[in-house]
């Protein structure tokens, strides 16, 4: 089902998003076009304290005219490796530090129109939180949840967004795949 | 931390995408921009038939160059309500028919740069499968999956698709609910 990229047109150029609309060939030969968000991927961390509970950021989305409760997450500067972006961001808009980090896998937020891909990690944070250092532009507070909570708030939609989704659904596969690594559990 | 906008300007009218650069006010005082895709909203349908298994669509995504497993989902059309999307979506790109329907709740799929929402629902299938009737430039290919094996291609990373991690995460949170519902369970 693959399809060729004939050629590559920059279509809009702003100050974040880019848009290129490709001319494919379709394996049936006929030719269409795909409009795509050229996106330089990001880094999604689902961060727990200590105590157990977790690192959420309340912000405002102007995109959908309201706040969201969403995991830490930032988009990768040029050349960034994710590892380096998702210790960034952590101290960026949590405060907080990263005792170890583990890859719980890679997402795709909208696979039919952006490039962009997640880069989602799991962080077990050092106590000490420092003063946030978000952009100028960027206003985050930041939240504490048990995963009792979240997963009440997944359940009367308080979180919809869907990387913070996907993040909780891949550590609870973690979870569950260590629990089977140990014997007699 | 709201933010108040002040002017918004179509920097991008292409076939599917509109990219909008907002001028806003920031709560602080300040101004900022932001670009938005403007997006009419899509649904998304976890459909199980009668016998246990979950209908999947394989298909080659060129914004990311392969193909991705996702659940079925497609774009609202102008004016169009999201159940009768989800019905729409269910017949041209399964064949199959909801026996009923039953919303899992709102995802935004990247609410720092895109407007839109897919409405979730999870369906039960009629058992009989007609042609399917996708859009001309539009392959699909329908794979069935059963609950351990979801389970199974998300810890591998084989399902990667944010809007079926978060799909499959609404309907485990949904089933947990039903089941602290039946007493004694």
């Amino acid at each position: 089902m693959k399809e060729t990229i004939l050629s590559t047109t920059r279509a809009y150029d702003g100050r974040l998003l880019k848009v290129d609309v490709l001319d494919v060939a379709l394996a049936s030969g006929q030719r269409s076009t795909r409009e795509v968000v050229q996106h330089p991927g990001a880094a999604v961390i689902l961060a727990q304290l200590g105590d157990g509970r977790f690192v959420f950021v309340r912000q405002y989305r102007a995109a959908i005219g309201r706040e969201t409760l969403e995991v830490v997450a930032g988009t990768l500067h040029p050349g960034e490796d994710p590892v380096a972006c998702a210790h960034r961001e952590l101290r960026e808009e949590s405060g907080y530090t990263a005792r170890d980090l583990e890859r719980l896998g890679t997402v795709l937020p909208a696979p039919g129109y952006t490039t962009e891909r997640l880069h989602t990690f799991f962080a077990r944070l050092n106590p000490t939180q420092q003063a946030l250092a978000t952009d100028i532009d960027e206003h985050v507070q930041v939240e504490y949840l048990t995963a009792a909570q979240i997963d009440a708030h997944i359940a009367d939609g308080k979180i919809e967004d869907a990387k913070t989704l996907a993040a909780w659904m891949l550590y609870l596969a973690r979870q569950h795949r260590d629990r089977r690594l140990v014997p007699g559990s």
